[in-house]
């Protein structure tokens, strides 16, 4: 079993390594500079973790752990656009808009999205992609809910939200696992189960963090949801509550983790660092 | 075999009963507007007439050639956008973006094409998926040429240009319908080689329409590329030039066509429609 880190590192060197379609000419160096803006590899590490944890090898999974990180980068180059969150600041540099322009940006995210498909097309089996595929629709629903409900959510409006547009791409690490190493579906509950939690753990976090982080910490602007009037589990429960909110799906996470039936103490690593997370 | 208005039909109907993912909620209903506005519907017309030279069944074709129909349809939300081409009309109506706003117009595209890739995933085996992911990227690569070199293209960089831009999404639907026939890649040759230089013909034919065409034959408006300043067919070589390229192209896509070993008698019916079309 590798640590958080290394696994991390085998990531990094996968994106960097990686041959893109060269029919795209001088847009990668849009699509590299978004994937390459040092982001902390969350979703990939989590998936080579789960593959390991069933006994896949780390090798055999990169291509559909960093599928995952095209994914999450192509939402990340469009919601950052002037006419969605309008972002100026991503991972600490100037987002893809504003360092290539809006044109450029579009296409990017696109390419990013269509990359990810062919990395997740290069295993034999086309479950990979259908958990990708499965995932990204429901993301871009949240990304389409986040941005037309914003100020008239209530409690039960935010959990679907969060569950649609952080949740399903923070899921889908373990489904991607799953499908590599073939887990038969009766036998996959549990593992969704804990996956899913994890999700919500993830989003709960990141709201805390945008009303008290500074963009120093977070490499972005903070304080955005509020000042763009979005209802969060901040601005909904308040900072206390939401706080309590989270140790609660804390321990749901640790009583998840607890009964998957494999060696998961890397995935407690994991866990353990998305609850105290500062950025 | 049924007649390329059958086919068309058929396309229309599959279309229209299509269930989308839920989760994309009312986003669905920019994603309807745009697939629904009354496109030709030439690429999932020709991969089924293809599918059926190759003795595939239509019904089991339907989904493959509907996915291109849907990153076609993609691919004009995105390139309508003001940041790139910026059109206010697409076949006769009101463009995503001008009907839904920016924002959803962006949205509406991503789910085209993570929806094209659902209905390319639905096959057992997963080449029409990576046919699909090919000619996307390809396209993507295409348009990227089209919006950074647009007043500086020599003869060459036009060709590289069609080959990607247009060129891949129609040799696309041939792709998969070889993909879905099971057709080995050793007897491909001849059937891609076919597609490639239809694409091109279709594109001669698109530049020489967006020079004379009027917006109520074209249903978008006309005249654009030269407005832009943009270097196309017409532009580079004059109008009775591209005339002369357009039948030189034509007589090559005929010999193409006639030494395919099957019945292309519905595939020539479609080659004369494009050859001919006023829009």
């Amino acid at each position: 079993m590798h640590s958080p880190e290394e696994l991390r590192l085998g990531v990094e060197t996968y994106l960097n390594e990686l041959v893109l379609t060269s029919e795209l000419g001088e847009l990668r160096d849009a699509v590299r500079y978004s994937l390459l803006g040092g982001g902390k590899r969350i979703r990939p590490v989590l998936a080579l973790a789960t593959a390991e944890a069933l006994e896949v090898d780390v090798d055999h999974m990169l291509a559909a752990a960093c599928s995952l990180e095209f994914v999450h980068t192509f939402s990340l180059v469009h919601d950052d656009l002037p006419a969605l969150d309008d972002d100026d600041l991503r991972r600490g540099q100037p987002s893809c808009h504003s360092r290539f322009g809006e044109a450029v940006a579009i296409l990017a995210g696109d390419a990013l999205l269509a990359e990810a498909m062919r990395l997740a097309l290069s295993y034999e089996a086309p479950a990979v992609a259908r958990e990708l595929t499965t995932a990204t629709l429901g993301m871009i629903g949240g990304q389409y809910i986040d941005i037309t409900t914003s100020g008239d959510r209530d409690a039960d409006g935010l959990v679907e939200l969060h569950r649609l547009k952080t949740g399903k791409l923070l899921a889908a690490p373990v489904g991607c696992a799953l499908a590599v190493a073939g887990v038969p579906e009766r036998d996959q509950g549990p593992w969704r189960e804990f996956a899913t939690d994890l999700g919500l753990l993830f989003q709960i976090i990141d709201d805390v963090l945008d009303a008290t982080g500074t963009a120093e910490q977070l490499g972005k602007t903070p304080g955005k949801d509020e000042a763009a009037g979005k209802v969060t589990y901040v601005t909904l429960h308040g900072i206390e509550h939401a706080r309590y909110l989270a140790d609660e799906v804390r321990s749901r996470v640790d009583d998840r983790l607890a009964i998957l039936p494999a060696d998961t103490s890397v995935l407690a690593e994991i866990v353990a660092t998305i609850r105290e997370r500062q950025a």
